[in-house]
């Protein structure tokens, strides 16, 4: 037991497994949340709102010993199913045979955490204490209850894992030398539903996540254990089509009609459901340093929100605590030294799935679709077949290989994309792909490239 | 006359050439300066800060007909005068023939600025008035006083030209869709002074900016009237040499004494100074939009604080007012119009002198002491010479062209680096820049890459 005290503002999926890494390296743990707690409340307000785990989250989790319980819960899907704008649909793999991306309910995995954090006899948890103020030079915090009471609580360390909003990093504003963006991207998203049928089955191919590219907009579908699928539509704020254009009850049916045909039998009031609800933005923080003065630190959403189009939001924060967990033995408890170490091993690879997540709107939205972009995963899945040691594709390296660090996927898949693009351009690849001389051209491009641009 | 009326939070000179601006367009303006009036209360302490103006700046200022009479207050640099760290020295001009840029007080031009404004009968001007607060939806504004006094004023527009620090923009932050950011940058910056010779003279040329660049910091030194130079040192914050490893009087004086050994004789204590003087931060703001509710916009550093190596911050905010000043003419004083054309306009404006203003960190702390970089200056300006039409080097563009955008310069910049980097790898370009063949290659490749490059 270290006897040293931390307060973790923020009692969602990173701020609870922070919590649990913190109490069983001997730290007493405050957990705090602003809203009321879910296991008691409904605040999800019978929404399922699914996230999608992979490699990295679950590493995580198996760590702190629920990750075969959480698995349980939890659907894989092993391709995207991929729907045309005239009903067709193609399927292409996430990985390899078995390789899965999983739809986690963002609720159940927090819940569940929050049991878990609640067996540590170290954790305490708070909900609707909502953080009004923080001491950055003592760790001190001010907590306002809902019937408007202060508290105030001391501590040896704090760490802000309250989310993309993080009230946290908002109040570092202004501290010396802090650097902070954050950054609305064109698109602003709604969720929908496809409800199950009267048996309890999916109305679609349940093992999938289901993509409708439509270039400058998408729909997209995660299963639920239920037989549901919440759906996501991402579409531009401003321009044409957008949330600022569809006003219509009319033109808003139109849109749907037009470009989702196969979905308007599935979906749940796809048109009321948009008419009355508010776009959400998609918005990208980027910081730095994520500590200051050696008290008080960030982490996950707080730390780094990215866009949600790699599904590795959640997987990242996990791995921001698998690091500290790391740090805490490598550098016997030092603080001054964990928060250096900390924040320089992850912010490269904070920055690395920002930009990684920003490509893949396009990725999803409109390469998918792209029958030339389909012929390209085809050659770079049968090349990586062939020479795993040379060529793991770069969806496999981010979601599936948790030993390379997002920013090596990231540098690797940029010498990808150029050896890719010498690729493409030969003469008459969409009918010769398959051909032994694309592979052997492939691996004399790629061992060029992987040694002279190191 | 408009009858309607502005809020401008800011009595700097931004601030205050916006005021003029909107009154001599009909508009009641109050101008509202926290810090108090330098006219009567010295709030200098006796240091000259000096900035540089060129000619963005010159054609806002004869604008609005004080042109002339600031130019008699400033010193014109006609090129860059450049101390080895042996002592040598070399001369780099600016432009062409009679191209300056100007050494400003800063406090006499906003003082200028402000006895305009007062001359304006729909302008009032007040001091030590602190804002509070701001309503986006409403432009109403609040202020504090010195003794503590709440002051709310109600206009029908209000604009920020509250520098860099801005609280209008601060308050801003977690409005719907506003992308903030602010940077540090690796350097901070203390202010040094040479003083006059005894009979009034400058101890150093007078007509020139000195550097003495160093590649990782620089000591700088602009003319004032009275015969003082204003320097200022850019230094890392932390590393070696920095500002953080830098504590020890005897280091520091070593560091002038290896570094700066002609300027000691010159320099005013400077290693008292340094041991006295906190460094200040230099930090870049992007933000976008520049305009809340068409109600409340941002000018000037408030709305694209940058750094200060192209000495174009101030002309950069002038040239802000000018578009606006254009813009309330082309639409009629329709102000929904205004501010969305205003923002479109400047913001790129604002990205690219905010990228031109880092890069020339380098170039005039590393490349102008490199006898290559002042071997391609050379070439550059002498194709100049013989083919204005094809080459205007990005110096020039930036500082002794008003018609060309910032944005444009960035571009052209960009395809003038592109080729001057195939003439330099020329084999023996470094004796052999004079020949004709330069000429005759440097002519082909500009004709192609502004071709090809659009």
């Amino acid at each position: 037991m270290t006897g040293r005290t931390f307060t973790v503002v923020g009692g969602g999926p990173v701020g609870s497994l922070l919590a649990i890494s913190l109490a069983r390296h001997g730290y007493k743990v405050g957990l705090y949340e602003g809203r009321p707690d879910s296991r008691k409340t409904s605040i999800y307000q019978g929404r399922s709102i699914n996230i999608a785990l992979s490699d990295r989250g679950w590493a995580s989790l198996e760590k702190i010993g629920i990750g075969a319980e959480a698995k349980q819960q939890s659907i894989p899907m092993y391709h995207r199913a991929i729907h045309g704008v005239d009903g067709e649909m193609s399927e292409l793999p996430y990985g390899q045979e078995g390789d899965a991306i999983w739809s986690v309910s963002r609720g159940g995995i927090n819940e569940q955490l929050l049991d878990t954090a609640e067996e540590e006899p170290n954790i305490t948890t708070y909900f609707e204490l909502r953080l009004m103020d923080i001491d950055f030079e003592t760790a001190t915090t001010t907590f306002r209850s809902k019937s408007a009471d202060e508290l105030t609580v001391a501590a040896d360390f704090a760490f802000g894992a309250d989310g993309a909003n993080s009230k946290v990093r908002r109040l570092a504003y202004g501290l010396h030398r802090f650097s902070y963006s954050q950054t609305y991207m064109p698109q602003c998203y709604i969720e929908l539903n496809i409800p199950a049928n009267p048996d309890g089955s999916h109305r679609l191919e349940k093992n999938a996540l289901h993509i409708w590219p439509r270039k400058d907009f998408m729909l997209i579908a995660l299963p639920n254990p239920d037989g549901t699928f919440t759906c996501t539509l991402f579409l531009n704020y401003s321009g044409d089509p957008s949330f600022e254009s569809l006003t219509e009850r009319s033109a808003v049916e139109a849109f749907f009609t037009a470009n989702f045909a196969d979905a308007m039998d599935l979906l749940e009031d796809p048109v009321d459901t948009f008419m009355q609800r508010t776009a959400a933005p998609l918005f990208l923080v980027n910081v730095f340093p994520w500590s200051f003065n050696r008290k008080v630190g960030l982490i996950g959403d707080a730390a780094h929100a990215i866009v949600p189009f790699y599904g590795q939001g959640m997987n990242c924060g996990f791995e921001d605590c698998a690091e500290l967990d790391v740090l805490i033995g490598k550098h016997n408890h030092d603080w001054d030294q964990i928060f250096a170490a900390y924040e320089n091993a992850r912010k490269p690879n904070g920055d690395a799935i920002a930009e990684l997540s920003k490509r893949n709107f396009v990725e999803m939205s409109d390469l998918s679709g792209d029958p030339r972009f389909q012929i390209r995963k085809k050659i770079e899945a049968k090349f990586s077949d062939c020479h795993p040691e040379l060529w793991t594709p770069l969806y496999s390296m981010v979601t599936f290989s948790p030993d390379i660090p997002y920013s090596e996927a990231l540098r690797i898949g940029d010498i990808q994309n150029a050896v890719m693009e010498r690729i493409m351009a030969i003469p008459g690849i969409d009918k010769d792909w398959d051909k032994p001389f694309v592979m052997d051209r492939l691996f004399d491009l790629t061992s060029e490239f992987l040694e002279t641009r190191q």
